[in-house]
């Protein structure tokens, strides 16, 4: 029913996450309405990511250079590691701009359920990076979850006898929630990562 | 911060309707873990779409040949004209498989507020086949509105004298629809077009 090209825009629509058949539909019908220059640069955009994009060679965060905006910038404490599962992270935590250490990107978390192993997820690059580059502090950043705690307790096993400071993100009650909406997972973490009033 | 061909991925998926910054950034992460074909056809598509997509010279309707597949279609009845706003909404009708005559696409609704006139939305082009082609009936599938009020007029006063049954979709309350969320505009068209039961 559709003209070919734009029933092929429709599939490629529908090839990124959470866009199903009537979105691609509406996306691709209002390509027609871009500037032809807007276009180009959608186009060529798409293909200069695939081909431009590989992992920084000592972080993993994803880049366009020889290595990332992070590892390149001299002003990074060098001695403060935050651990995160994907590169998004890397970006949430340089957006809120309180981080002044570098990163390790790892390729997600240990999920044993799902088949995925500690050598899955580039753990030898990571830990080949603390034996050579003296750490004061290693944290890690993972989601609140069985596979953070996994991984976290995994990889702080492996460090063990190294003398790095490990720590994690704290877990609780997020801002402004409802205490009576809070799952009781949380709720148990928060009570036992309570603070000291000072 | 994001490397130079994600910030352009970013701006790119932020021209689409309904994309602000956070879906783009999204969207673009997801385009990295596309295989090199998808991408591939992704970025031609868009290119071709905005190439080899152009209204049929008949009727207006978008396609990639020289007449659309409704034009070249021998099956359609070709004396029953459904004339839209919209070339989407060809395809919404073909979708439903009702509707066996033909199409006219105009570009848009007459709407002064706007400054949209008669001679913006292509009429001209309408009435030509109009009086070329003998059609017995001709309908008219505009959006309840002011403007889909006012379009319709305008033609019927125009083609008045030609001996064409002119009619209009049938609107009001939708099916389904809880009678208290209806609005008064609704009632009133459900009121005024109501049908003898027989």
């Amino acid at each position: 029913m559709y003209p070919n090209s734009i029933r092929n825009l429709i599939e490629s629509f529908k090839y990124l996450p959470g866009i199903g058949e009537k979105t691609a539909e509406r996306l691709a019908f209002s390509v027609l309405d871009l500037e032809e220059e807007q276009v180009s640069l959608f186009s060529d955009s798409l293909r200069d990511v695939k081909k431009k994009i590989h992992p920084c060679p000592i972080c993993n965060t994803f880049t366009d250079d020889e290595k990332c905006f992070i590892c390149s910038d001299l002003t990074r404490e060098k001695n403060v590691l935050c651990v995160v599962e994907d590169t998004k992270n890397v970006f949430l935590f340089e957006r809120l701009g309180m981080f002044h250490g570098v990163y390790h990107v790892l390729d997600g978390l240990i999920s044993p359920l799902d088949g995925i192993n500690p050598e899955d997820i580039g753990l030898d690059k990571l830990i080949d990076r603390v034996k050579q580059e003296h750490f004061k502090e290693i944290i890690f950043a993972f989601r609140p979850s069985i596979e953070g705690e996994t991984t976290a307790l995994y990889i702080k096993r492996v460090l063990d006898g190294m003398g790095v400071k490990v720590t994690r993100l704290a877990s609780g009650v997020p801002m402004g929630a409802d205490m009576e909406y809070v799952d009781s997972l949380t709720l148990e973490r928060a009570l036992n990562d309570r603070k000291e009033i000072e």
